[in-house]
């Protein structure tokens, strides 16, 4: 049974260079297991339908398993000429248990058996990845908890701006992948739909219960329109794009731990384990993972683009176009899946120069939008506020001081509504915890917003 | 007051062509009903806090209210050095309540404003953008409704493969649009937050109640993180994903269209209102609307491109790179919305040419897999019956005959199983109707597709 | 000699996951000869410059291509642990030749060195490339003149429009990929640059012999600036660029390919070589080859956004983020090349069905244009001529005939201009030999344009 | 002449709404210029093929001029029921010269007008592109120039890596500008043929002297080929990706721009005229312009998505989806050409704090790698000098000194070869002076560089 499927109208030999071309067994090998679950599920379909006896059900199902074995434990073989992992697990199935593996094929196509198997490998993988979201998502929360007292400039424009804590930054992390993990879940619903028994495109002729065959593979629901089922792609679409938001989310806190690591910055110390040195350099102790995973968010990004743009304008229903879906799709999954694993890895270990972070948090004119708002309870409007303060922070870099370096006199010259109470109002802790709107930075609002994060994930 | 609320500390004049740069008010000043009601409930809040007194609150409600009219009726005069619309509005407002309109900025950073601008137009144009989904969902089933008994060639590859109900085509693009609704709304859930109150990046010392804010504005949450509230943008990624995948479905309507417009095909007319001709060649009805809207699809992947480009390794929290995200945002909202209007008015008008889908499908051997289903039924294995057919194929090929058109010794020479009771087997009516199994092209099902699609969208 | 190059400052052991995580060596050791060729020539410039002596030159270019023996035997290992080719190697040389192994990488740093190794892979790549797109072209020609007498309709907005040449067509592509051989020709100048002696970042204190290294290796030049040799990856970028335009020319030959395979067109039959069957469906003959070049076309666009987007923002020189860069570049040039080889054997097997393109001419008013054209050459204003030919084709199409198929009072009753001499005028023959202005669709204009392609291909 | 060109056969009048859906006017409106320039070359070719009396023509370019005059003083109006540009002008002709007007779209398509227009366009704004990368490349010589003696740590990972001379840095960006240049102006070969006379497909009937035509409008070819000239757009596809690696390049600087304005870096100043303030906080001046030039090349990127996408699988020839081009080419090339000129303006007002760069310089380790080279000169394998001198850093660290702070006991403790010479060879200046290899960063290579670029210019 080495010939091909649809080889009966054919007069040449297929061309060993087509072959090559057109096989896409070393990308959808990986989708064996979903593969033979599927078929399994298939055939016990087939014998509720009364197609196959309750015995060739099993027949099959144990050669099915045993296809499974001899993959697993790398003793199967691949070649081109069998196209894909349908053909090489069928075309196997057949020396185990002869003739009757050509009843496999009954009531089915590989236009719904790969969109199953597509569909079993996302929602296998879309689920891993959301419980790896979780995984980050308490890793950030435990570094917050873990350093909920230490500040930090906050920036905006790469210029410090406010202060904020360390764990107040964190938890900004936080939001973004729990909106992720959210975002993927809301994929896999879509997802969780199973297309077989749409055979090729228009459906099949075999009383096939669709639903029996849906709930032996886990899925809440069957597909309503078969050429839809055999056409569309749209789930590994929407699964790129949430992989892509999450590794935009990734590559900015990447970015922050590369800059944070520079010598000039030197807010945190990246475990020594996690980064490499220089071949020619040996002082060097390069951010190398996070530079990587900024790197790599570029290609699941150019997943998403390839995606898009080989569905776009394909007529109904299945084209061979299609096959070009999984590598994309396996890659970006891949991707992700690592980026997450090194960071849920790397996060517990990171240590915050707390002295050098609160030395930065008390330098750059910080305090001045707290000046302002000094003087806007004193009276005066914001707008105008905001322009006192500005020349008193030119004077001050005159002076090569902070403002809460200079002495009142000097600050009443910028208006005469400031008195002594503003060195309090200046001060880092201060500012910090008098930023008690919810959402802001008081360390007691941090502390209760680390609480309802914890509350949420469980 | 038309200097820049931050030029305090500059000693230059800000070069024009710096303005013009920077200036954002081109594309921003679209956001002005959103940021005027954004103020007006910023007002409230200030007030219900006691940083206003009522009369003030008042008072800049009606400024702000007398500044929304004169940009409605035209009135409203626009520079660049004003930069953007937040400051084109409060500068405008000083004109009607003096003094008083240095009072709105307080508590409130042009971070968090925009950040709230930009959500409250993606929940308007989102919501828009959902309603006129279903108006698109309601066509696809009207269409297919009234095109119930048409039958039309189901191709694979672009090869004609098994006959389907025009209805049942059509109910495939119902099902992607339905799940494009879907997606948006699922979408919405992340973008209904309330941002207002995160301030410049580190909350606010100023003791609003942003559920109040929330409320007055139509949110059903507020942000938990300022960092991340005014720094993040994946709700805008979220939004042009959606689309994207919109776009996608949209292009394969519009290429099967054109392709079925063609000479070759003419299976449908499209409305001559829908096409143009051409300058050169009297003869052309031209498929512009199809065309344009594939061709449209690259701008909208473009715009995504475009947002996930930029806000890649961003650190936290605002930068002014931001700032571009709106062009993409919005060249792709309305690039969507025009080409779901024009869809939604066109698609009611056209017309299926089913004297020729129906020859069609009735030439080009697509009763070969029913023949193959007919053998297995009498007993032969799948793969095995493939295999005859192909042979059968081959040979009426060769004669210049279809399938149905042999005579039955000529059938019977490829299998002794085939008997009489075969003709009707390949009769296009049957084939529809057997393929019954749940989600298949039978007009039975199709019907009752229908219907389930028409409640779903109630 | 199994340390890392640079584990003088670790403390830890570096963790298993990140080995793996930062490893390159499943995607770089595809360059090992690139590397070995790099490795030798800098060999032999280090002897030059008196760093080692001849002996120990000879005696690391026989131990790099000892190494080079096992590589391409097979016996050579891989691990993870030594991250790169440059480290397989290396580790290796040792095993070679001792402590000797330790001198090669004198002058030298992993960044020039891989700078090195991916200019030299794209070199030869692409080099390769434009010499299939030679041979691509070469076969355009000769599918021109094989079908140099055979008329087609020429399609806008798949409309019929015009007769044209099917060899008019063809040559259109001839020009498309001749345009695509230069645009990658003049990459290749921007690669021809040598970087090696930039180590790394600031250029290396030995006295090198550049030119004479890049004498070696068959570059043209030297590069003039270390910081951006081994910073800068536009030539990665442009190659890229180059092949998804390329890409774009493909993925258009192949809907035509598509669209005229279908039954409504039947224009071509493509080999039964190059086509596959269903699995379902006996009867089918697909395009599977231009199938899949059209959706092989969306993974050349996104490793062209994959690299985009990893260089962006990134400061100088070397960062991590660039070892992204070769899983792309090596992904478009596999996809490009297979899909250009795939084509050149294509091509020349494809046979025309001139009977049904002829007849397709012949039907659809293409000779609108030339009745529009008559009148004009009778004194009438074109867009009145324009207007004149509309109303006669409403009229012509009401009675189902073509334009050549009414008589001549019915003509005239357009316009008195008309005679009997618009009858040959209107023949698919002096339609397509009175195209005759340079670049038109004439047939002795064809054929000069067909002598001078292959004066310009050789 | 308010009617169509086209409608001839319509019945319906044609709906408002697919009259906005269609319309480019907004878009093709700024081709003005280039269309009547090619329609004034249209006039006189058809004058000099006798198609036109000379007079006729005289009184066509005449009025085509006049249409010109209206447009420049705003005295033009445009509406969406005339479609393009085309038709606005060729409508607003006949004003001026009544039925002449119908004349001059004899021998013509908008296909092939449009291809001309978008030629001419790309021309003229490419050469000006390549005109502002040689005004930017002087810049950067410039300020390497001023800077010569200026020393900066060398980066690679963002971690400090060896000192180098700020002119070195900035030359590296020179190079990459150079190369833009050079990559434009090979474009620019690939734009530089004309394309009218092709038609709308099939080349005309027409006897015109195409060459005279390319002469009139300053091209140095004609195309070779009718349906390649209507139907490729690989020029605009080419000239985005150019426009793509530069704001790649942009994008490196303007980062570097973003780092090196922080508080913790304070390497360079940029002048207040190109900074903003903050709303909310007086004390900030912050780098907006490299900021908006690095959001911006997501925008570009975006646009050379679009057009590939758009094109992708385009059966010849012209389509409509082609009037999608414009769009994002004008984009690109209006943000490509304000990044270049602000960036032109701004370069040469930056200065550097070279107290700062030249301590940072001093500090970090960037000598390790010359203590290797020096135990190399020593005699000491490389890879085990490496070794050596991380133990050395290690130890350094440790004692919280450099390594030219350890005395002359403490580094002979690592390795016997050292000796007293060691500490000039750690210093600086011998750092960068030593790196004299063609390419290197020592002063006098840095200085004969930059003659070498300024003669390149020239």
């Amino acid at each position: 049974m080495s010939q091909k499927p649809w080889d009966g109208r054919f007069s040449e030999q297929t061309d060993r260079a087509v072959e090559a071309f057109t096989a896409s067994i070393d990308i959808d090998r990986r989708l064996y297991q979903y593969d033979i679950d599927g078929s399994i599920a298939h055939c016990r379909t087939l014998a509720r339908a009364g197609i196959l006896t309750p015995e060739e059900a099993d027949e099959l199902v144990f050669g099915l398993e045993s296809v499974r074995g001899e993959i697993e434990s790398g003793t199967f073989s691949y070649n081109d000429s069998l196209e894909d992992i349908h053909m090489h697990i069928e075309d196997r199935l057949f020396s185990h248990v002869g003739n009757l593996s050509r009843k496999l094929h009954t009531a089915r196509s590989r236009n719904d058996q790969i969109a199953l198997d597509t569909r079993l490998y996302v929602k296998d993988q879309g689920g891993k990845i959301a419980g790896q979201l979780l995984d980050l998502c308490k890793a950030f929360i435990d570094l917050a908890e873990n350093n909920i007292d230490v500040v930090l400039p906050g920036y905006t424009h790469l210029q410090r701006a406010q202060p904020v804590l360390f764990a107040h930054h964190m938890m900004a992390y936080f939001e973004m992948f729990a909106r992720d993990k959210a975002r993927f879940e809301d994929c896999l619903k879509r997802v969780d739909v199973m297309p077989l028994g749409s055979a090729a495109l228009a459906g099949t002729t075999y009383p096939l219960d669709r639903s029996y065959t849906a709930e032996l593979l886990g899925f809440s629901s069957v597909s309503e329109n078969s050429m839809d089922a055999v056409s569309d792609r749209d789930f590994i679409m929407e699964l790129l794009s949430c992989a892509s938001i999450c590794m935009v989310h990734l590559s900015r806190i990447s970015e922050e731990l590369v800059i944070w690591s520079s010598t000039e910055f030197s807010f945190v110390d990246l475990p020594d384990a996690f980064c490499t040195g220089s071949s020619i350099m040996p002082q060097k102790k390069n951010p190398d993972i996070p530079e990587l995973v900024r790197g790599k968010a570029g290609g699941v990004f150019g997943s998403l683009t390839a995606v898009l743009t080989l569905m776009k304008s394909l007529p109904l229903a299945y084209n061979r176009d299609m096959q070009e879906d999984k590598k994309p799709l396996m890659d970006a999954v891949d991707t992700l899946r690592t980026c997450l694993d090194i960071y849920v890895r790397m996060l517990p270990k990171i240590t915050v120069n707390r002295s050098l972070t609160e030395a930065a948090a008390d330098r750059g004119y910080l305090n001045a939008t707290d000046m302002a708002d000094y003087l806007v309870e004193k009276g005066m409007p914001f707008r105008e506020a905001h322009g006192v303060v500005g020349k008193a922070v030119a004077y001050a870099l005159g002076e090569k001081k902070e403002l809460h370096e200079l002495d009142l006199p000097e600050l009443t010259f910028f208006s005469s509504l400031i008195e002594d109470d503003i060195y309090p109002a200046l001060s880092v802790k201060q500012m910090i915890d008098r930023r008690k709107t919810y959402g802001g930075t008081a360390t007691q609002n941090v502390q209760e917003a680390i609480e309802r994060a914890r509350k949420r994930l469980s």
